[in-house]
């Protein structure tokens, strides 16, 4: 079933549905599940008179950073809130018992905006090789192949009579993993930033499913415009004192080019060709926060989520492994590679609430803490919609 | 996409086959995998000359107990093993690799298991109230309804010219949950021990999803045969030694109804009509391992297992809620009910290779301890079919 159609059908259980014009300002929650983008400030959000100055900052984040950003697909989040904001609204009295039926409200929509336009599935493509579907190619996008045709093939039908219809692959003469690597970065450099943006020179593994065998290698910031699986690996840091867990939380910086100065997790990559995901936790740890492998090799793998967004031309199938690291009370991280502004140690019920309320967080990370709160007993059956908002954690391609 | 479908494309993704021929005695997990019963013991595991009196037992249970059992709707499962057998196995020397391909072979076996029968779907008739599919009852028992049209009413076509088909209700002058409740408890009076064998006089309320309204009650040993999502709580009863956790694991009483002498969870229950899962949790705590509320209410929900089981007229759709307890190094646990024989603490690393190994657990049980090890990091995306394994606990419907 489309993933819309499944997250719609979820919230309409729940007494929601999507809206796409003016809310009723009632509550809070149902401002943030808008995607209406000039909605005014909602009344029961307004800060008291002696935050005023701080005001601005998280309008922005709510509205124009978050909401406004993630619609569009040129546009990039940027995080213009404070850590003051964070923390005021972390402990901001909660009106809502967690066992009423809208608790659960403010996860749902961070599981929705990490799953978009699933309803265009059609516009794309199939792309197979070796009789392997790897990826989705948006109709529009394959136009630029025509010039490739020595790289690019489509294929109207299958010739053995079955079903596979129109499909992209490569040219068969293209036998290799080294030779597609190289004769798919060529078109790449032809298409250039102006259809793929934001090239890094990384290259990311093409695959039908995790562990198989490598058809071939793609840059990063390619790999939606392919649909390629792509995988990563996000730790949770955190601390216990005096039996309360606490999670080590990082802003990114604001010259990050994706996100800029929004909410992440202490540690999290992409997992490129030729690492596996406890090396590059490993690699990870030391550059992002300075953990030395003596601490990091006890980061424990704890289970996965999936997500599949479309937006344009781009379809995103992430499946993100998750890692929990238990950190000593007095470890103080440090970035090493620039991309963190600075970290906080927060109480894991006022990260909870962060969540629910705002968009602070990169995207994905919010999935990855939600799934966190789970299995260490924040969110519990009583909670309506626990096995629904559960199953969301892992829609898309988890495999 | 049917389960049987979905663990033998995952299962022969990884090498395996559904095997219901004699297979080849290579290795000891490729036998566990057989479906047979009448197979030689395998060479791999016959036992020392030094432990030939405990042999019988193992390979009764293997063969005899587990297999046939399970392949059965009337045979019972018998665990005649001994806590020698169960510690023997648990420790033998490890020949593979954690990391090779077949590592998560007896894992993946545990969740078919418990997902028998996918393909006779079709067998079964959706059983609807007020719209909403509540159940799916075989064709074959649906005939018993036949003296009960008072009761039960077929539906052979949507009078709204939709698209439900056949199915069955009840009929619509028992308009209450009261009057269906009772007037379903009369006819499965009538059917008796015959058609509904282990009849417990403990009431499951019949919903359509977790959390939505009650339609009514029904005799809990009646729950398969009606294709009734059932809920049940599962614990992990833990303790960190050293650093090292170990589970609390108890051995069912050999007087038993169901699973006699079989391994199980240090807490585990059906949830009836009435009570929360938080409340079931603590009251299970108190009954089967004297686990005072002081310590039982700090249970943490970690998340849930599902499964869909057909045998025969029997349709399982099961949802179980997991939880953890961590419990203090000196608590020892005292059942209360006479349900269980004894109580051991094993080291997890022990537990799984049991698990993987074996058929000593009841079969849920495997799956809500696979959970257990997956969030606790004893599995890791180094091992090859982390993924499917991962999807594979939350076959059915997890709602």
């Amino acid at each position: 079933m489309h993933t819309t159609l499944v997250i719609s059908k979820l919230l309409k259980k729940m007494g929601w549905c999507l809206c796409k014009c003016r809310p009723s300002l009632s509550t809070f929650s149902s401002l943030l599940y808008s995607k209406t983008s000039s909605l005014p400030f909602p009344s029961t959000f307004l800060p008291s008179s002696s935050s005023t100055t701080t005001t601005p900052s998280i309008k922005s984040n709510i509205f124009s950073s978050s909401i406004s950003s993630f619609a569009s697909s040129s546009a990039v989040a940027t995080g213009t809130f404070t850590w003051e904001d964070v923390f005021r609204i972390s402990q901001s009295a909660e009106e809502e018992e967690d066992n009423n039926s809208s608790y659960l409200h403010g996860y749902f929509h961070k599981v929705q905006l990490c799953n978009r336009g699933s309803g265009k599935q059609s516009e794309f493509l199939p792309f197979v090789i070796e009789d392997q579907t790897v990826g989705f190619i948006h109709s529009g996008f394959v136009e630029h192949f025509k010039s490739f045709s020595d790289v690019f093939i489509n294929i109207k039908d299958n010739s053995n009579g079955g079903s596979i219809g129109e499909c992209v692959s490569l040219n068969p003469m293209l036998k290799t993993a080294e030779e597609r690597t190289s004769a798919v970065a060529y078109v790449i450099k032809c298409l250039g930033e102006e259809h793929i943006p934001g090239i890094r020179n990384e290259l990311y593994p093409v695959v039908s499913s995790f562990g198989s065998r490598v058809l071939f290698s793609l840059e990063r910031a390619a790999a939606p415009y392919f649909g390629i699986k792509a995988y990563g690996i996000h730790m949770n840091g955190y601390v216990e004192i005096d039996g309360q867990k606490h999670l080590w939380i990082g802003k990114r910086s604001n010259t990050k080019q994706t996100y800029p100065g929004m909410l992440d997790h202490l540690v999290a990559g992409g997992l490129p060709h030729g690492i596996d995901c406890k090396e590059n936790v490993v690699k990870e740890c030391e550059e992002e926060a300075g953990i030395p492998r003596s601490i990091s090799s006890r980061a424990k793998p704890v289970g996965a989520v999936s997500y599949m967004d479309i937006d344009g031309y781009r379809y995103k199938r992430d499946v993100l492994f998750c890692y929990d690291l238990k950190l000593p009370e007095n470890f103080i991280p440090k970035n090493e590679d620039g991309e963190v502004e600075s970290f906080k140690l927060i109480p894991v019920r006022q990260v909870a609430e962060v969540i629910r309320k705002t968009q602070f967080f990169k995207p994905n990370c919010s999935l990855v803490i939600i799934d966190f709160l789970f299995r260490h007993g924040y969110i519990s059956p009583e909670n309506f919609g626990y096995l629904d908002l559960l199953r969301s954690l892992r829609i898309g391609y988890c495999s």
